[in-house]
């Protein structure tokens, strides 16, 4: 057999130990926090047909998805008819537009699944990676919008992310924004991709960009004044209120701050540039930063117009995302985690010098695993210090030693891996001393399962 | 834009509340006990290189996986680079090459992921689904079987699937069989497919079918005799015994059986006739079945070829599988789930009758959760009948209703919605009411996470 390429595709990663349990731990924390807030979890298939994709990310995002090969006769067609899932949300429109009626009105539902992009890779950036959305469908009331916010809110929390920002902004605001300022309508979307960038490039940058995107003169000139005022969004909001569409856009700042609870303890904030790509969003949207990140670490917003876009109606919908590579490897930095890294180890790893003890000690592991004890038995072949090496390769805390002596008195030797403390138990009074040592550390249900009663 | 279809692809589900959750528990049950058995999680990309795919399923399942059509300027030449995985056996290979000493030695792995194959989609089999293999690599002990055997035991008592029996053979007491009664070795393969529907077909079936199979009438009535004896295997074992490689084989079975210690509570039979398909396995197989399946429920055995296949050296090794699926349908109709039904619903569907109550609603959701109690706020528009069948719908046990009454009096009407019964409260004897009447239902973590205490 020619030699393949064995490392992991283009963009992809295999998962270790550590980076697994994290990931499990994260998301039991999210999809725990969701469901106390009412959100039910979805799964759809890893694939859609071709044509439901389709036609739905634009020019760009058309070119990264992965198409499927048609199968059988027809795979010589070159032809593709399915596609893998590129987003959460079409799934989402296709699952509201199929079941419609079946499904509980408002339909809040939350998924956290892998998408395929066929994306340049690059640090921190996958063709394989995980969403996490949130969405409320069917519901036109603000108290959708907020629950969303709320629920984000608290999933971060959740999972050790407290204190973020909420920034919010809405596009009939910002529409009054491109108004009120005289630029024209053709060069809004533009004009606001520029001012998105303010907290990167400052009033400065945001006014050579605005020229260099063809705004006149005056209005570069009023805005950057604006953004370079003592308090901008005073300066710019003043502006804004001045256009109707504008004023429709405020009020729904205010009615969604008030019903964002101060009891939630979250900073909210009007950010009136804020724009997140204006095409897909019809109300608010928001984003939510951490201080513990320069980037935004949850968004999202209100979309009338695309969850029905499979059906003859148009739906309400409000749903938001949480940024989770990002916000994993914020985790495994706080967490110390090497990528690659070796899980939490077994409580026990029981050696096995002699073939012939194998049994006995298959035994022993039994005992212990029904009173609660992991234990691993070595497979390998290997003198003690091997198995040692073994056993504190694999985390182990205990490497448990029996041969004929401890057999014979129905004893085991437990050796502490980190100390090297050695003690002859009893197998009964061995159970007693493991749970309690094991207890002290927290057990191996409070390292690994920590991220489920943290929620 | 035209109606596109919005069924899932065929051979994939669109999973709803009461079936992820399901998964999720099952599956965690599933992981905690690999892990206490030393296991560790793997995780891979869902595709993988196309040549790391071809060649490795034979010519039939090389029609059954699902290509991946090059992208950008290379789209347009209708060839595939990458496949979605088949299985997680190849995908282990191709980590044992990849990483190689960086591993523990032996590594024991677990992975429980979907798998794709374009199988003609009929009941219980599906196009997307999900597998559950635990391999040992880098261990020819029979330590190793014993592991894999005992740690799907017990993985599959934590789901609630005790008295298993486990059914063993052994590659060599298959060869030694053919040989023994005088089959062709040519023939040997295809005999003991038939063989190996002994359970379904009985004696006269196997025999019908070993001489339309082209096997000798001699050899045919030999095995006739035997399979319809009083004791069958004891007739077949003896016969198995006048070969030597069948010896060897039969040794090497009887050594697994001393391994399998009686604590862990399991029948061992020896089954002379289990094959699993002679070409990938090289020592014993096994299968487990369980009263509530006739079929087999998990299985597995030792194929020391296969995992090398992208390195140089060979690499023992010995894996074993869930039947995952087919778990879950007896799972699911042991609970009384019914398909594509809710999950448990939120503690609390809090109602808002009045849009300017909104804050004020919000705002107590934030505190009972801050209490550790779930609440949903109703998002959509309709009045108190409307809001009360969504909170039945969605499995509420409790309704919160908090009119001006109420906020005056800092208190919130709660009706139990199984019972009717009302009753006002203050907010914080609300929050001692809820917790105690949830607690004696199990509360929600009772029933969403029972499986990971019963591990």
């Amino acid at each position: 057999m020619p030699a393949a390429d064995v490392t992991p595709p283009s963009g992809t990663r295999d998962l270790f130990p550590a980076d697994v349990l994290l990931r499990r731990r994260t998301f039991a924390a999210i999809q725990d926090t969701f469901e106390r807030h009412g959100f039910e979890p979805l799964d759809t298939p890893a694939f859609e047909r071709l044509d439901v994709l389709t036609g739905k990310y634009g020019e760009e995002g058309e070119q990264l998805i992965f198409r499927i090969l048609r199968r059988g006769e027809h795979a010589a067609s070159g032809e593709a008819d399915l596609a893998l899932r590129y987003d959460l949300t079409v799934p989402l429109a296709r699952v509201v537009a199929r079941y419609g009626s079946q499904l509980p009105s408002p339909f809040k539902r939350y998924q956290i699944a892998s998408v395929w992009r066929a994306d340049r890779p690059g640090r921190g950036r996958f063709r394989e990676f995980t969403q996490c959305d949130i969405d409320v469908a069917g519901a036109s009331s603000l108290v959708a919008d907020a629950s969303v916010v709320l629920a984000l809110i608290d999933a971060l929390a959740a999972i050790g992310l407290e204190g973020v920002t909420v920034h919010l902004n809405d596009r009939d605001a910002l529409h009054g924004l491109v108004a009120a300022y005289g630029i024209p309508e053709a060069l809004g979307a533009s004009a606001l991709t520029a001012l998105d960038k303010l907290a990167k490039i400052g009033p400065d940058g945001v006014a050579d960009e605005l020229r260099a995107r063809g705004v006149a003169d005056d209005a570069v000139a009023a805005l950057h004044a604006d953004l370079s005022a003592a308090d901008p969004t005073a300066a710019i909001v003043a502006r804004v209120r001045s256009d109707a569409r504008g004023r429709v856009g405020l009020d729904r700042i205010a009615e969604l701050m008030a019903l964002l609870p101060a009891e939630a303890g979250v900073d909210v904030v009007h950010d009136p540039v804020l724009a997140r790509g204006l095409g897909y969003y019809t109300g608010p949207v928001f984003e939510l930063t951490h201080p513990a990140l320069d980037a935004s670490i949850a968004a999202g917003g209100r979309y009338d117009g695309l969850i029905g876009m499979f059906g003859d109606e148009p739906v309400p919908a409000v749903g938001g995302s949480l940024g989770l590579e990002r916000i994993l490897l914020i985790l495994a930095e706080q967490q110390g985690l090497e990528a690659g890294g070796a899980g939490p180890g077994p409580d026990v790893l029981a050696t096995v010098l002699d073939p012939a003890d194998a049994a006995d000690i298959l035994a022993v592991a039994v005992r212990l695993r029904s009173a609660g004890i992991g234990v691993d038995v070595y497979s390998g072949e290997g003198r003690m210090k091997k198995q040692l090496r073994h056993a504190d390769r694999r985390g182990a805390r205990f490497a448990l030693v029996r041969g004929a002596t401890e057999r014979a008195a129905g004893s085991v030797t437990l050796k502490e891996l980190t100390s090297g403390e050695q003690t002859t138990l009893s197998e009964e009074e061995a159970v007693r001393f493991l749970r309690g040592r094991l207890a002290e550390a927290g057990g191996r249900d409070g390292g690994r399962d920590g991220g489920r009663t943290d929620g």
